[in-house]
């Protein structure tokens, strides 16, 4: 197995991916690695691991870097030599058959929107995010990708999301829940009221709506959101958990005696991290699309890299593409694109 | 001045209304109040408080609640005579200058949209919610009266809130930013991004797009959403909040050393509370019906009921209606009903 992964992806590259690279090499003696990126650069960094001529690695010069400041569609554009247009291209090819990358979130949805396209069937891929929650966690999605959607994409998000939780989370009927507001009365905005009824004709364990909160409690394993709503949920979870984070220093520093608490309880503190921590599962795959994408968060730590080339590896074996065509094959038309008038994206609710 | 409360809100009502109106009454020698509730059961807790016959206290029979549990619809429709349904009618009369319940708010919203209405020029009231960040708090509108929304009433959700933001924060100048997704490049979904072209137009200190975390980190003073992903924002915070005390208890009760250090830190954990806590504010207004209505939490205690009635009469004192209309009325066409054809929510992005 080939896994493509992005030497110039992240906030510390190609540093902090080669050491994660080193890790994967160790850790999956299976595992071929085509590495992509500014080949001196990287080079240096494969030295300083002791990995220059691995014979797992195959070296790709990518000239070009998308910034994680660039617009994607600047970066796609202009940049069709960088790390992660290139493997997207080998994706598409089948010169890989999975790719990773820590990098530019935007540029990768768009680069493999446009290269590799989606799976038949699949109108739109999605960004499935893992969170936390008491129980656990869950899986939210879309956690961006499309900030416009219709009751069909959430069906096929639904159905993308229940696949991909029976291989994260081991579960073989997860819980999928559509995110929604209100109670029992307010049954959710247009959007989620029409997604309700294809949510309830599909074979998937549908429990019906969830709230946010509820999600973090623990009710279910799957969010199904439009990528809007869902990238709110996403960041809202992320500014808490900071804010948070600095308000506990706030007040556990105030006086020398919460000070000493605190330094006797401090692995409680690192421990609590790990609870939001990323690096388990390394990052996100972009379902959907005709192939496997990971893509990792820009902060990515070396154990993050090596996991995201792990799952991209776990998800080539778990057979997740074809198990989504089957999946969207066999949940009849509600799921189908060709079986609707195409729908138009709508002004959001 | 005369504020109606509702006796029979929330989950401890009456006891709880009732303690928190005999701490108004004391501190707020000014305030009239028309208490509206079941009559024997608000006078066994008037004469435990010690306030029957108070001269300054007017209670109205309303024999029915409306149950948290219930439906909004239902409990409007079956219940003509619950506290809620009460007040509204005494606030369309005028009988009341404003009200305050920390009761139903799905009912609360029905009966007085319904019954009170809007203001002129204003197409749907919104629930204004103040949330903690780094930096303070920030209003968060629609926090969830309106799952669909259109342009038009993201443009006047943003002036309210500018007006709300200039009474409840003390700001001359409330920074105003519109929630949104993604970085430079998605500028949000088809809604915001016909919102953003109006809101540009207001003369208010619009400045931007605003991401979910960003408003943790204390970058806005009002955020202007529609009320599904208003609301996913305000439950995804809630939810976590709750995750992270329940993570916080684990870690620390894991052995002795991280006990002790807890309870040697013990009030800086009473501290981290209050950050998240709204009984400081008592409550979230309606803003934009034709009357001073605040919601509080159907978790109130009696702080909060208290706070929530000095709310009240702040915001009419404030002349908080009276500068909404004028606002609108100031903010040229791009605010106004009547000036464009008429929006259809239109499904949810």
């Amino acid at each position: 197995m080939k896994i493509g992964v992005d030497a110039m992806g992240g906030d510390f590259a190609p540093g902090v991916v080669i050491e994660g690279l080193a890790q994967a090499l160790v850790d999956f003696p299976a595992l071929e690695v085509v590495l992509a990126g500014h080949q001196p650069r990287v080079e240096f960094y494969l030295e300083k691991y002791g990995l220059t001529g691995h014979k797992r690695i195959e070296l790709v010069h990518a000239p070009t870097v998308c910034e994680m400041s660039e617009a994607s569609a600047v970066a796609l554009r202009a940049k069709r030599d960088s790390s992660i247009t290139t493997l997207a291209r080998l994706l598409k090819e089948k010169k890989i058959d999975a790719m990773a990358t820590p990098g530019h979130t935007g540029a990768t949805v768009a680069a493999t929107k446009v290269l590799v396209r989606t799976l038949p069937g699949i109108d739109r891929p999605a960004l499935a995010a893992s969170m936390p929650s008491k129980k656990g966690r869950f899986l939210l999605m879309d956690a961006g990708a499309n900030p416009d959607c219709t009751p069909l994409h959430l069906t096929q998000f639904a159905l993308m999301g229940d696949i991909y939780a029976q291989y994260l989370y081991r579960k073989e009927r997860p819980r999928v829940g559509l995110l929604s507001v209100g109670g029992e009365d307010i049954k959710g905005c247009e959007l989620t009221k029409e997604a309700f009824k294809r949510l309830e004709q599909l074979p998937i364990n549908f429990v019906g709506n969830v709230e946010a909160d509820a999600a973090f409690e623990g009710e279910v394993d799957v969010v199904v959101s439009d990528g809007f709503a869902g990238n709110v949920m996403l960041k809202s979870a992320e500014g808490l958990a900071r804010a948070t984070v600095y308000w506990l220093k706030q007040v556990l520093t105030k006086n020398a005696l919460r000070l000493m608490g605190a330094v006797l309880a401090k692995n409680a503190f690192v421990e609590l991290k790990a609870f939001g921590a990323s690096d388990v599962i390394g990052g996100a795959p972009l379902l959907g699309i005709n192939g496997i994408c990971i893509i990792g968060h820009g902060g990515s730590n070396p154990t993050a890299v090596r996991n995201a080339i792990r799952v991209a590896a776990e998800c080539v074996e778990f057979g997740l593409n074809q198990r989504i065509v089957a999946a969207i094959e066999n949940a009849g038309d509600v799921a189908k694109l060709q079986k609707f008038p195409p729908e138009q994206p709508k002004t959001q609710a």
